[in-house]
């Protein structure tokens, strides 16, 4: 029998997360950024990358897998371009200082781009890809998967992983445009919510590895994710990886620790964000004019019998964000299950 | 009846692209510089982005589309970003200034980005992307597609382009990996291929207005091309459209100007490439080791049943480049009627 979720406040959420990380061992400051970035995901939709993941990531702490009082440090320098060694710190915390860096250097020179090694899993994208926006910059965003499911392209060995790329770019009274993508036709957290709802996949999702279609997402483990546009998808995956993993001197292909499954090693997970400094090309009020103006053409242009509405990317999370902001976010019962075992493992209170 | 084309060293096909060039009016170390280009990209077997465009580039500079002797110029300046104006020039000239300015400014501070607005179509992205690599560095580019073929995910109204993205990485003993991709399941230069040769064309490629495959080419101009991964591959065309046109004040949606059709008018193409520089992160030649062993990793995987060998991005144009310097660029019987009415019309010797 399903159960209706039930809605908790976004400041609960919050201060519930906070608390688990305080009672891990984290300083209450890195805490609090934690909780408010965690809880941003969920706001935004993000079900898959927000507090989903506290039960995980309190479960690496604890096993060695993640530091809890990392030493995040810039290892190299140049003046817009840097690279940090996240410690094996929370990866949340790794890529919002990465993030900052990266702005502190477009304001000066125009562009900054700052990669990370050592850092974790950081949630989606769009959490650090959205930081630019409101000092007038463009934000990109790339990172190494933290499980590999994605074989080269004629391949049947998961060398890569749905390495995540992101853009944004802000607009003037328009919500912003926010493209945060993997390169896979399907991320394998939609297999694992197939799974659990026992339902078949999409032929195109998954192949085996006779290279037939693969549909029954209990099998997922023999299988393979299909990248989007055949071998463009894998070029992508491949060259997003060599970006955020090999320049980093992070893990990439063989080296990939997977971030579930192995919970006491520390993952060495890449990534890299950069920040564009719109006043180097042009006005900064000019250039959100014409976003707004291209958004307005794209909604209002023809569309195909049966389509309701266009969207943008990122218009349908920016339209979550408002909606779960006022009303709350959405906790099913499995999820609270989870949370409630891990406020009992720490000797917290539950969340309210 | 076909003919067998005949192959034509790359320097015959360099000596009669510059005669041409210089017999249309450009400077002769810009002719020069557009043949070396435009014969690279036969030379990597971009057959639709090389010398069979040389018809189009000279109706175009006679009918006024594009200037013969621009004064292509920086008209905003900062450390690590810069906008040139290619005063509606040679695509090829401005985006050449365009990555040399890029690799001066990453040499310095780390990266370079460098956005070009009132420049024209350029030729494929590798041309440029690949020319940070000999610097040690990662070359990135972006470019708004010269036609707009793709609707808007759910749209019936080609608002975008195919507008390519690539990424070129550099490797040590094996050939660097290049990435050089549109974000639809077809290019468009396909699709007439198709027409010419009376085929149908694959499911996927196409839909018509009622969003139905499409598969008869001859009826392309009633359809659209499809995105790869539906609405990610219209997110990528969005994203990469914002960062080399509306950034750069170049044309975007409804302002592109049909390269092909209008061929007396200023098409104001943008197009943007980023340097970044390897030692800003690690050693260049530990990365350059680094991407090595990803490759022979990737290549020596195992392989799906009747897949002979895996690829690399960039590798089957690094084998044609090799054996066309060493056998000739093959010119089919239709480009080389097409090249001789150019040969006719300025007055200049036949291509050899």
């Amino acid at each position: 029998m399903t159960q209706e979720p039930t809605n908790v406040t976004a400041d609960r959420l919050a201060s519930f997360i906070a608390r688990a990380f305080l009672a891990a061992g984290l300083p209450g400051q890195d805490a609090q950024s934690l909780a408010g970035l965690m809880v941003e995901a969920d706001l935004r939709g993000s079900d898959t990358h927000g507090v989903i993941r506290l039960p995980l990531y309190i479960r690496r702490i604890r096993a060695g897998g993640i530091k809890a009082v990392p030493d995040i440090r810039v290892i190299s320098d140049r003046p817009s371009a840097a690279l940090l060694d996240g410690d094996n710190g929370m990866g949340h915390l790794v890529m919002r200082r990465a993030a900052e860096t990266a702005i502190e250097k477009a304001k000066s020179t125009g562009i900054g781009w700052v990669g990370a090694r050592m850092s974790n899993h950081a949630g989606p994208a769009a959490l650090y890809v959205t930081m630019p926006l409101k000092h007038d910059m463009i934000g990109l965003y790339f990172a190494v998967g933290s499980n590999n499911h994605l074989p080269p392209w004629g391949g049947s060995e998961s060398l890569l992983g749905t390495n995540p790329m992101a853009v944004a770019v802000p607009a003037l009274e328009e919500p912003p445009i926010v493209l945060d993508m993997a390169p896979t036709v399907a991320a394998y957290g939609k297999v694992r919510l197939k799974a659990q709802r026992g339902e078949p996949m999409p032929v195109g999702w998954m192949i085996d590895r006779e290279g037939k279609p693969l549909t029954d997402p209990k099998r997922a483990d023999e299988g393979y994710l299909l990248p989007i546009g055949d071998y463009k998808g894998y070029g992508l995956s491949l060259v997003i990886g060599l970006l955020a993993g090999a320049l980093n001197r992070a893990a990439l292909g063989r080296e990939v620790i997977d971030f579930v499954k192995e919970t006491g090693k520390a993952t060495n997970t890449g990534e890299a964000i950069a920040a564009l400094s719109i006043d180097a090309f042009m006005p900064a009020a000019d250039f959100k004019r014409a976003v707004d103006q291209v958004i307005r053409d794209i909604r209002g242009s023809r569309r195909l019998p049966g389509v309701e509405r266009i969207w943008l990317p990122g218009e349908q999370s920016h339209a979550k964000w408002l909606e779960r902001r006022a009303h709350g976010v959405p906790v099913a019962k499995g999820l609270r299950e989870s949370l409630d075992a891990v406020a009992r493992d720490l000797g917290i209170a539950p969340l309210e």
